[in-house]
C-alpha cells in the first residue's frame, strides 16, 4: 500500500535559506492555495477565530487558519458541519484550513480518559457524553471537516514525564501514526471528488532527546507531507522548549514543511524560526486581547493600565492594523474597562495583525539575507521593555 | 433673555404628511448633518454601540446614534472625553450624537437617591461614589461631550405613579426644563466656536391624559428645537404607551421633531410614526442579539432553537445586511450556542439593519402615499407570527 507523501510531490518549496541559521523561506501549496512561510495561523477553535470576521481575518492577510477537531465535533459535529457544505462553506472561510487531531484536547480537557491500544475513550468537557477517538476517527472527523492540513493522532502526555512512560507514550503514538497514513493511504485508492488534504506527523518525545530524535526519524519513515514538533508549551520552562525543537528539526527532511504546534510569544516565533520551524498557531494574540493586552515592537501593552487613560497615540505608532488607523490607547483602554465588545475586537485585530505581519517581516529578512540583523534587533527590542 | 430655539430657524423641515395618519416624513439639521425622519437611533450607551464599530454603522447607513450622559460621566467622565477632543472624536463618529440627560439612568440606576429642588444626590451604580446631578450639571456635561442633540433633564417617576405625585414631579421638570433652557441662552450669548446643539425638551405625566398635555404646552411655552415624550416603555402595558403619545403629540408644533424616548418593538415604531412620531431610539436590537434573537418581517427568531441547526438560510431572504448576505442560520446557532463574539456581532448587525430599514421603508411609503397599507400590511404580518 502506497503511503499518501509517495503520492503526491512535495508540496513545499523551499526559496531561501538563511546562511546564520537555521531559518527559510518557503511556499507550501495546499489544495486550496498557496501559503509563505514561514506563516502565522490565527486559531478558529470553534469555527470561527475569536471575535474576528473571516472578512477581517482576509483583510489582516491571513492565509491560512486553525480549526480544533476535538471542539467542533463536540459541537456541532463534524456530520452536521458535512451536511451543510464543510467547514469552509460553514463559516464562509474560502482559504485554507489546517485541523489538529483533537488530541491535545482529548487530553487536557476530557474528562474519565481511558487510552487503550485502538483510542481514547473520555466524557466530552461540555456535557460528559462518552466519546471515543482513535486514530481512525480523528482522520474521519478532519476529512468531513474538510480540512486542508490533517494532524495526526497522538498522545500528548503530561509535562514532566519521565523517559519510561514517554517511551511508552511515543510507541503508541507512532503506531497511531502509521494508522492515520494507512487511512488515508486507502483513501487515495478510492474515486476521489478532490485532491486530499495534505496529512502532517507529529514529533513528540518531551524533554528526551533521544526520544525527540526517535520520534522524528521514525515518522519520517513512514512518511509525511509535513512534520509538526508537538507536546511543547505545555508547561516546560523556555529552554526546554527551544531544546525540543532543536532536538527535532535535524532529523526532519528539508523538503517538507515544519509545524511548531501552539506556540508562542513573538520572539519565540522568531526563534523558532531561526531554528528551521516555518509554521505556528497560536492564542496568545486573541486571548491576551481579552484581558486588553496588545502586543507591540517593545512587548505587551496592558491597556487597563491609568497611564493610558489619556494617551491619544495609537497602540503601536506606524501600525497599519485597523485599530490604530483610528483608535486611541485612551479609547481603547475605556473599552476595556467598559467591558465593550468592541475593545477586544480592536484589540483581537491588532494582535492578529502583529502576529501575521511579524512573520512577514521574518520572511523578508530571510529572503534580503538580512534575517541574523533582524532576530537580534526584534528580539532584544521585546524583551527589553517587556514589563510596560 | 433670548431662548436658543429663537435664536435659530427650526431645524426640522416636514416635507411629506401622510393623509390618513398623523405620520410624517421630514428632515432634522444638526450642526453635523442631515438626518431623514422617521428615523432609528442605534443606542451608544458607553461611547459606543455595542459590538459594532462605527464603519459598520456608517454602512449599515445609521446617521445619529444616542450616547448615555450618565454611563459616560461615571466612565471615563466628560473631562477626559472633552479633553480628548469630545465624544465625536473619542470614538471616532462623525456624524450625529444625540445624547439624553442621565435623568432615566438616575433613577433607574444609581443609588441612595436624594431629589431635591436643586437636582439629585446620588451614588453612581459601578463604585458608590456619591454624585449629584442638576439641570445646569447635565447641560454642562452634554457640551463637554459635545453632543449635537442635548436632552433636558427630568425626572422620571416610576411606573405607575399617583396623580398627585405625578403632578409634583412634572412642576419640578418643568422647573428644572426652564433651567436647561436658560444655560443654553447664556451659552449662545458667549462667543462661540461652533454652532450651539439643538435642546429638546422632554414630555412627561405618565399615563394621565390632562398632566400629558399640560406637560406638552408648557414645554412649547418654554420653547425647544424639539419635543420628546419620556417616562414612556418603564412598564406600563402597550395601550398606556400608545395614550400617552396620543395624549402628547397633539399639543408640539408641528415644525419641530418629536423623539419618543427608549421605544419600542418594530409593529410599536410604525405604530408611533402613526402617531405623529419622528425618531426612536431602542437598545432591542443590541440587546436581543446578544440573546441569540434576531428580528425579521414575521417576527422574532430565537436563533437557539434546534429548527435552525441544519437550516442553510439566511436569518430573512433578501436582506441585504451582512449577517445575511454571507451566513446561514445554522452558522449563526452554532456561533451563538458556543457563546462566539462572532455570533452575535453578527446578529447585532442583522438587527439594526433592520430598524434602520424599517424606518427607511417607512419614510418611503408616507413619501409614496402607501403609508397606510404598509402599516397595515407590516404591523399584522409581524404580529401574526410573533412567536416563532
Amino acid at each position: 500500500m502506497l503511503s499518501s507523501s509517495t503520492l503526491q510531490p512535495s508540496p513545499y518549496r523551499l526559496i531561501v535559506k538563511d546562511p546564520t541559521s537555521c531559518a527559510r523561506a518557503g511556499i507550501l501549496q495546499t489544495r486550496r492555495g498557496l501559503i509563505e512561510t514561514p506563516i502565522f495561523m490565527p486559531v478558529g477553535t470553534q469555527a470561527t477565530v475569536k471575535a474576528v470576521s473571516p472578512d477581517e481575518l482576509t483583510e489582516l492577510g491571513a492565509s491560512i487558519i486553525l480549526g480544533n477537531t476535538y471542539h467542533l465535533h463536540v459541537r456541532p459535529g463534524e456530520a452536521l458541519i458535512k451536511d451543510l457544505g464543510g467547514l469552509h462553506h460553514f463559516m464562509q472561510w474560502n482559504r485554507s484550513i489546517l485541523t489538529d487531531s483533537g488530541g491535545f484536547q482529548v487530553f487536557s480537557l476530557a474528562r474519565l480518559r481511558k487510552i487503550t491500544e485502538e483510542g481514547v475513550h473520555f466524557q466530552n468537557h461540555l456535557d460528559g457524553t462518552p466519546t471515543f477517538i482513535s486514530p481512525e476517527v480523528s482522520m474521519q472527523i478532519q476529512h468531513d471537516l474538510g480540512s486542508d492540513i490533517v494532524m495526526a493522532f497522538d498522545e500528548c502526555p503530561p509535562y514532566p514525564c519521565s523517559h519510561e512512560a514517554m517511551t511508552t507514550s511515543l510507541e503508541r503514538t507512532l503506531r497511531w501514526a502509521k494508522r492515520c497514513q494507512e487511512w488515508w493511504s486507502c483513501q487515495s485508492e478510492l474515486p476521489q471528488q478532490e485532491k486530499l488534504p495534505l496529512v502532517f506527523g507529529i514529533v513528540q518525545g518531551g524533554s528526551h532527546d533521544d526520544l525527540r530524535r526517535y520520534s522524528a526519524e521514525a515518522l519520517v519513515k513512514i512518511g509525511f507531507d509535513g512534520y509538526a514538533v508537538g507536546g511543547v508549551s505545555v508547561g516546560e520552562p523556555e529552554p526546554e522548549m527551544m531544546q525540543a525543537i532543536e532536538a527535532s528539526t535535524p532529523y526532519l527532511p528539508e523538503d517538507k514543511p515544519r509545524y511548531a504546534m501552539g506556540l508562542g510569544t513573538p520572539p519565540q516565533m522568531v526563534e523558532m524560526v531561526a531554528r528551521g520551524i516555518d509554521m505556528f498557531d497560536c492564542v496568545l494574540p486573541t486571548r491576551l486581547a481579552r484581558n486588553g493586552t496588545a502586543f507591540t515592537e517593545q512587548g505587551t501593552l496592558n491597556l487597563k493600565n491609568a497611564p493610558f487613560a489619556r494617551d491619544t497615540s495609537p497602540i503601536e505608532e506606524g501600525c497599519t492594523c485597523p485599530a490604530c488607523q483610528k483608535f486611541s490607547r485612551a479609547y481603547l483602554r475605556h473599552l476595556v474597562k467598559a467591558e465593550e465588545i468592541l475593545g477586544l475586537r480592536l484589540i483581537s485585530l491588532h494582535n492578529l495583525h502583529f502576529y501575521l505581519n511579524l512573520m512577514r517581516r521574518t520572511r523578508q529578512s530571510i529572503i534580503e539575507g538580512t534575517f541574523s540583523q533582524f532576530r537580534h534587533d526584534f528580539v532584544s527590542g521585546y524583551k527589553s521593555r517587556d514589563s510596560i
